[in-house]
């Protein structure tokens, strides 16, 4: 389901480093050698370089990316080059600062990710910014939407598949009920979407629409432009049918006038090893147009080969 | 700071096996046999006898316990032969059940334990009850201890020293505005109590202190008899002075009319290997009585025995 794609013999960490300094030496930077590097390495692979070359050179590998690259490009291939558990700890720690806050992105990170993987992000946090994540989301955060997104964050949720489906049966009414009466901040309704399981929440829809006729995301529809129903029905959808709910974020981001650069580039940089492929069936299937095809036509330059290098185009090496 | 007394030699696993394993034999059972090994071995070494005893006998030792021992002195050695974090998980669950319901025990294992053991609770917790801890609290409180509880287990606080002064300063405004409101259960009071971490929290509170000229627990006493002022005050002494707050939930469970056995056993089984000492001391600043004294005039028999090896009494063999 991960659409990023390795060399057959994978060069030694050493070898990635001199490789990588070459690209920065002398005038210009070699963009096309470094995207046919870091695109082509995953996480573990990736570490191990940023270890070598710091080990090596004494220097910091993102501090040269960061001096060697620009705009969009630059931003892709530092955020590739992060471990996952730290590139979700800056992912929140940008979504809580006013500038760049965004509902959204502290949503996908609680809600996509295993409850393992939270847990180390949540850790990373600690030792890059000295502070919780769940302190610093329920300081910028207000209203509804934090009721909702520090119990999201904090979660610890169990992953195994047993499912209670009296308690699935019964926690659908009260969702169902809840949402009649437009009571959407509801503690009940929050306490079921921010403490089940997923297996257990997916029984609980499958009810709710068996019961009442109608998804729960339509039912969450009452005012589609009011943003907290929008997160709601959006947490909803991470919890059940990611690749549904990352579809469409980069169809919006394509669609915009002026493609949204930073959803894109968020979508696939935190998906090309997980389920960037299946995305990309959505897509397809959604839209009529291969995703690659539609990244192509909206990007340019190295930033375009960069993405589509870690949608499995282009040589490894 | 722990009150444990271990032997100068510790025996090994398998010779401490075959010692309960013989007190177990025959008409009637052993008990100063069963204290004077397991009060007197270490987490780790708790830990390795029931691995091995597993391993030799084919049966569990825990079982074993439960069949052989009776009453609070069976409680006190079960929970005590439980590791930590699993005893927590125990305790935890056993406070979510109707009949032994606690909202104390849930907030004193939030508040009193390291942000990395209270995570490794919520994994033993999984393991083994199939559910996450904030799922079943969540569940199972309502009104404002649920709006206090579920955030409190959540919760993943930082653990370094860091301290923002300036933060402390307008927190502990922020929070005396929500008390002279009577605004107990304020988003932003629980907010504040629920994410800071310890040290930054005690700041806050000095602040507090300072600027309004009685401490936070003293204003938070408008009504005395109010249960959820009372886990609130409860809250703020285990985040800034836990041996104070044990202290007192020993107190009065000695003083009752009728010992509180669950309690007074909770305390000594969950500190004696953490800071039981500080307690001890507390107790004894406080009741012009020393604790061990005042346990041996409250219990009697075995239990009193266990206590009283656990707060170093006795020999070890």
């Amino acid at each position: 389901m991960a659409t990023l794609k390795l060399p057959s013999t994978v060069p030694s960490p050493s070898e990635d480093c001199e490789q990588l300094r070459k690209a920065f030496a002398g005038w210009g930077t070699n963009e096309e050698l470094i995207i046919k590097i870091l695109a082509h390495r995953n996480g573990a692979q990736r570490k191990k370089i940023q270890e070598t070359y710091s080990e090596t050179y004494g220097e910091d590998l993102l501090k040269d990316l960061d001096s060697e690259l620009s705009s969009d490009f630059q931003r892709a291939v530092l955020l590739w080059t992060l471990e996952p558990v730290e590139r979700d700890a800056y992912l929140v720690n940008e979504a809580t600062k006013k500038l760049t806050a965004s509902n959204w992105v502290i949503m996908e990170v609680a809600c996509t990710r295993s409850s393992h993987q939270l847990l180390c992000v949540r850790q990373a946090y600690h030792a890059k910014y000295k502070k919780s994540m769940e302190e610093d989301i329920a300081y910028h955060a207000s209203g509804n939407s934090r009721k909702l997104l520090v119990p999201l964050v904090s979660a610890f949720r169990y992953e195994g598949d047993e499912v209670n489906m009296t308690l699935a049966k019964s926690e659908a009414k009260t969702l169902h009920q809840k949402i009649c009466d437009k009571s959407y901040n509801d503690d009940e309704l929050i306490r079921i979407l921010t403490t089940r399981s997923k297996p257990q929440l997916n029984a609980t829809f499958n009810h709710y629409n068996d019961l009442f006729g109608n998804t729960i995301t339509k039912d969450l529809k009452a005012d589609p432009e009011d943003e907290y129903l929008k997160l709601l029905r959006s947490t909803i959808k991470c919890l059940t049918v990611p690749e549904k709910y990352y579809e469409k974020v980069v169809r919006l981001a394509i669609n915009k006038l002026g493609t949204d650069e930073r959803a894109l580039t968020r979508v696939v940089i935190t998906r090309a090893e997980v389920d960037l492929q299946r995305i990309a069936e959505e897509y397809q299937r959604r839209n009529s147009v291969p995703l690659d095809r539609a990244i192509g036509v909206d990007t340019s330059g190295d930033y375009e080969k960069m993405l589509l290098a870690l949608m499995g185009h282009g040589d490894a090496c």
